[in-house]
């Protein structure tokens, strides 16, 4: 097991010199904290990724969870790492002091949770859960609610789940059934079937407490019917014992990767006798929801960034010490063998991975700045910001999803045969990865979510905001040699940005909305290439800039190898627009025909 | 386990109105052939494929081969699979009638090669490794030999490998190490460590016959070194009987798919006691080797494309049966859902996964036309066909095996979150189908061969041969009203191609090698990009042609699907040429310089 699963010189270069997470601090939300605290949050987060995440990632995948008379049996590792998240503050990090949480910005909170997900990404998943499920009942719970479920949860007793999924639903949350019937005011009884739910059961807490959506008998029909529920696994009774909520596991899914984490199908209400507490209002469930959704989905974008990582920085290892063949001019066999990251291909494949793990973990932390602009005292900042989040919502989840399973691909390849046998990590990084492009919404709904609703909304602002801060960039971008020229590069392909997405428009303006979203997905790889781009044009500036200052050999090589990686981007990846482009202006249609031959 | 794992209708399709193999039979070594006979052979594996294969596809998987005091014990369906391949002649099946083979063409061979492989990936493994062992044998060896091993081989009694990696060489086969010393006429005392020897050591055969590569001492350094040996595990004593010849296997590699096939490491001599036979002449090994390896790369491009053929097939049921959702412009809930073949995104899935299935395995069909002419009567067509094969190689083998890899994560996507589990087959091809880019050859080593020795070879001729082959289908297009626009984008990509390649032939020229190779990995997607292209322009002919005077409705049907699909690869893929256009004509040098900031 190689020894570095994350980048922390790369960590502190975003958080402080792409980001400059330490000028927070001059919101008042954020005043009590300085960057010393920041970095020993940071520097916590990863000495409990070395002890209490690490050992045991291999081992989590070799012994799944199992089910044993109705109950969840998981790695005995889970038990003490959530108990220590509890200890530490960890679950509620982000939350205000007031609730007894931190006040961290997310910049800080999504780095551990980067270096969670990379050193064990199944485990990281259980306390991540509970976060955003606590911060739903925060967000829209009744102060019984609040009381309840949110000191358990935050002490890592209880684990939280996203309850959505249902067998004849899928992504189309219209169709899911599960009823809430009134019983008494805001309790109601639950009826259903979810499936793909993770974490939903298991012996590491004592209890299990349900975000689910469900309908409310005799309510509207489809989404705006859907309502967010409470519903634990054991309920508390008037007098604080804990009973059977009538919720079981029907089954566990044997899954290719992410085995770690045990993913059921439950059943609610088998006997009559499954309760649920309504969140908020009656049917505001699925936009009360979106908080947990989209904060998950910035998770799944970093979870896939750090899967990535930990590939990359295993096969780095090997390419750093694996000597085999020689320079493809040097004809002599006497002449001992180079190390592989002497081949072209090896750096070429090496720098790939570098450029999409540290290309979309900078596209994250450029979230996670939006984020906490909402703590601007700044009202049209603070809505700039905000939409500037929802627009990259989509891309911050499926670049780093479906780029990472290339790049791990990648990393595989520099291994050859050794990658694909499990006395290497990879080939569990290889099955890991996958899931991503499909959990949290699958990369064809990030692609409708982003053209059809993203780049449409308040008539076009979001992205109009978007561009002005490319282009502010990219003329800050001028004023330096090297980076000059990749400004130039990303200036071109914002026009081209702006020439296909007129296009695209202009076919929904013509009420053709199938033909307009019929390449969504393409759509969301071309801007994601051009977002990543933004952020490596960032990255090469603040490298420029700390280049000429900077007395450190060690940091002038790591200011050097992210100019190197910049250079790759426009090079090998920014290109890959050009076909993109020829692709989303011919618009032909030919996806909105039936299929031939096929049946 | 979904039944359809290949399309007959698309396999007679190639072979009858693509390629014509009935008119093989006009050739005096095929002449005791026909059509029937052809049809015959196919369906024959295909029923074979069904009984002996595809029921243990998932079996074999779950129950991977174990090593058990120094023997390794594989599923108990590996013995009378390869027993009915021996009676039914299937391992000779391409040698003269002479040797006892059927002298069937290559196109017939390939067919079944693709439905075994198909149905069951590893188990097709086993046959393929004796035939191409035996036959190198056949090609090379003294009498002695041939009537030694090859009735066994062919017999399915004794089983063929090809040992070739070395622990300290990997691909870099000037490094091996296992020498020979004489010791008789012919024979050598063998010493050396061979791994990842697929199939080197089963319990369902009575013997192991490896072909190996090791080096006569004093030889000349490097590949000039290299001769080729029979190995055997037991050798055969002068009355007849098997005795021990000191190959011990040394372990058992575990590996993330692929499981079915044992993949072993080798240890040669350990008691001085391990005897091989060379093969031929000293120091040609490796030339003769390449017979066998060319053959093998074909048939991995085989494996791979079967591999997705499966895959498609699975997540194509799924997509005809499977409701979900709404068409995007339907917002009205109470409408029924659609089966997720309407829905844009699901459909473009399929088309990409058809167009690398079929365009795949049309280019190997291109291949084994080229091989099938070395019988030709005339000279001149052999040279020319032998040229196009060596050209094509590399194309054929990494094609599929890098598409392949997209395409199974296609099909996995189709499925969202079922696709992620066992209980449906895409999960294990996704792993089954990543060693396609690793073995015979990685990637990288067949971009190297494409560019630096296939382009350049015999000052161009095979790709001057190419660029005259395409063009004359690009002129039979302008004859038919849909495929005429495609043609025209064929040739567009043709000057492309012609371009890119006499600008990198120019950095060669200027004597600058490491950077005329840098990209080759990319020069090699590129190049199959266009020949691929081109493997549908033919199909689209075929199709269009065939569609005009067909009474069925069901041919109609699949004549119009292979149109849409061609459409889908000129509209979705060939473009992809445009962005490595513009990095190949860079060729700035990024990845011939040193990694910065990586140690």
């Amino acid at each position: 097991m190689p020894g570095k699963f994350f980048s922390e010189r790369n960590l502190s270069f975003l958080l402080y010199e792409v980001f400059h997470a330490d000028s927070l601090t001059e919101y008042p939300y954020f005043q009590d904290h300085s960057r010393e605290n920041f970095d020993l949050v940071v520097d916590t987060a990863s000495k409990m990724a070395h002890t209490l995440l690490r050992p045991y990632f291999e081992e989590m995948d070799r012994n799944p969870p199992t089910l044993e008379n109705g109950r969840i049996k998981v790695h005995p590792s889970v038990r003490p790492f959530l108990e220590a998240c509890g200890e530490g503050g960890w679950i509620s990090a982000g939350s205000s002091f007031e609730i007894g949480g931190q006040q961290l910005p997310q910049m800080v909170t999504s780095s551990c949770s980067f270096i969670w997900a990379a050193a064990n990404y199944s485990a990281s998943v259980y306390p991540m859960l509970t976060s955003g499920a606590a911060g739903l009942i925060e967000s829209f719970g009744s102060d019984e609610l609040k009381q309840t479920y949110i000191p358990k949860m935050y002490s890592g007793q209880w684990q939280g789940t996203m309850a959505l999924t249902e067998p004849q639903a899928g992504s189309s949350l219209t169709d899911i059934t599960t009823s809430a019937e009134p019983l008494t005011p805001g309790c109601y009884r639950i009826r259903g079937q979810k499936i793909f739910i993770s974490a939903s059961d298991h012996d590491a807490v004592e209890n299990i407490v349900h975000l689910m959506l469900a309908k409310i008998k005799g309510g509207p029909p489809g989404v705006k019917g859907i309502s967010l529920f409470v519903v634990p696994r054991e309920r508390v009774t008037d007098d604080g014992r804990l009973e059977s909520n009538d919720v079981h596991v029907a089954g566990i899914f044997h899954k290719m990767g992410y085995r770690g984490c045990p993913i059921a199908q439950l059943n609610l209400g088998e006997n009559d006798d499954c309760r649920g507490w309504l969140v908020g209002e009656p049917h505001k469930g699925l936009s009360y929801m979106f908080q947990m959704m989209n904060h998950a989905r910035i998770e799944v974008g970093i979870g896939a960034a750090a899967i990535a990582s930990a590939a990359y920085h295993a096969s780095l290892d090997y390419a750093l010490t694996r000597p085999q063949g020689r320079k493809v001019a040097d004809k002599n066999p006497a002449s001992p063998p180079v190390m592989i990251i002497e081949h072209p291909d090896v750096k070429r494949m090496l720098l790939f991975q570098r450029s999409v793990v540290e290309g979309s973990l900078s596209l994250l932390m450029q979230c996670a700045q939006y984020y906490d602009m909402r703590r601007c005292p700044d009202a049209a900042t603070r809505e700039r910001a905000s939409l500037l989040l929802e627009l990259l919502t989509p891309v911050a989840k499926s670049f780093p999803s479906e780029m990472g399973i290339l790049s791990v691909s990648a990393a595989l390849q520099c291994l050859g045969g050794y990658g694909y046998c499990d006395e290497f990590p990879i080939e569990q990084h290889y099955r890991d990865m996958r899931i991503h492009a499909i959990h949290e919404g699958t990369t064809g709904i990030h692609g409708l979510d982003l053209l059809g609703r993203k780049i449409v909304m308040a008539d076009g602002k979001a992205l109009r905001s978007f561009l002005e801060e490319v282009k502010a960039d990219v003329e800050m971008s001028a004023l330096y040699s090297v980076c000059l020229e990749y400004g130039k590069r990303l200036d071109e392909a914002l026009q081209t940005l702006q020439r296909v997405t007129s296009h695209l428009v202009g076919i929904a303006l013509q009420g053709d909305i199938e033909r307009f979203l019929a390449d969504a997905t393409l759509y969301l790889e071309f801007f994601g290439l051009i977002a990543v781009a933004w952020q490596w044009l960032k990255q090469g500036i603040a490298a420029e800039k700390a280049l000429g200052s900077s007395d450190s050999a060690r940091d002038r090589e790591f200011y050097a190898g992210k100019l190197q990686t910049m250079k790759y981007f426009f090079y090998y990846e920014l290109p890959k627009i050009l076909g993109l482009e020829k692709r989303l202006m011919e618009s032909d249609g030919l996806t909105t025909e039936a299929l031939a031959g096929v049946a």
